[in-house]
């Protein structure tokens, strides 16, 4: 019972910081910022956690892992690269929007992270993009996808996921739902926006 | 000719200052560091400039325009609403690439502006989005491209132009070249991945 309440405190600081993080930035909020939020005192958030650094540390390892683990289970699959690749956008997308606040921080609040923590989310980080450009390149090999510059192809895929991180730009409320997103990204990606395709 | 050089150097302590914003981030970098990265005194800056925040000011109006321009231009040809998108894909990798430095600082750093340069800059912005938006709908609505949800295809393209800004992603003397730069995004952006397009 304990241990389950403890559990359920640390993840309402968390997720109130990362609303946090997101509208003020991660320098300029504070555990007061959190605290205030929340409706508690300051001195009490530091029963369930030591620092902002590890509410940071925290969010952006779980985070990381969530799209490691995709992609590793999409690439083990014996799909096509095809497949794979429709597969990864999809994974990618439906753990962005479902992660909006969380996501936002891999754009530029990672930089802020400390050693170990750092390296750690860097070596998670090029795994992923490891992975996922193994997957463009054995679609190219097979002749399943088109053979272009894999480096280019690469961050333009991963660049076009990345608007979708930012609640400004998306709010599965306001704007499309996400059976639309999904489906636009993937004619874009993959037949592009010509009409004689 | 006192004013020839009056801009001159204005310009270099402009140049250096893009350089460290991005290495550093606006907030880190100092007057101080810009003097010593110029390798003078910082007392001697301010004959030439007022604070940090009317270099950034100069450099995020200016690049700006700069798109502004290039994008009016395109949309005031008499080109199909096809050409005019792959002639605005042309010119904003060509800014990007050419002031990388300064079209970074897009990313993030302009939220550090300060009215009303602030709102001055939002404004520009939001006119160029306008402008590629109606390139698009008039290519929807015409037929030349294909009719989908108008604020994702814009959101996808202009994020997966965006990765280039970055000078660890895109390096141009270790990378592929400009020419091949603008062809493969070309490709990808009008007929994707898929190789049977």
């Amino acid at each position: 019972m304990i241990d389950a309440k403890e559990k359920s405190k640390k993840q309402v600081i968390i997720e109130e910081a990362a609303v946090l993080f997101n509208n003020m930035g991660y320098s300029a909020t504070s555990m007061k910022d959190i605290a205030n939020s929340i409706g508690v005192k300051a001195a009490s958030l530091y029963n369930h956690i030591n620092s902002k650094q590890e509410i940071l540390n925290i969010l952006l390892i779980t985070i990381a892992k969530k799209f490691q683990d995709g992609i590793i289970d999409v690439n083990n699959s014996s799909y096509s690269s095809k497949d794979k690749l429709r597969e990864v956008i999809r994974m990618h997308i439906r753990i962005a929007t479902k992660n909006q606040n969380i996501t936002a921080l891999i754009l530029q609040d990672w930089k802020h992270l400390e050693e170990p923590s750092l390296s750690e989310f860097k070596k998670i980080r090029n795994e992923y993009q490891e992975v996922f450009k193994n997957i463009l390149k054995q679609g190219m090999d097979s002749g399943e996808l088109k053979s272009t510059n894999l480096k280019i192809t690469l961050n333009i895929i991963l660049s076009s996921l990345r608007w979708i991180y930012d609640s400004k730009l998306y709010n599965n409320s306001q704007d499309v739902g996400l059976t639309e997103l999904e489906r636009t990204i993937m004619e874009l990606v993959f037949k592009g926006v010509d009409v004689e395709n």
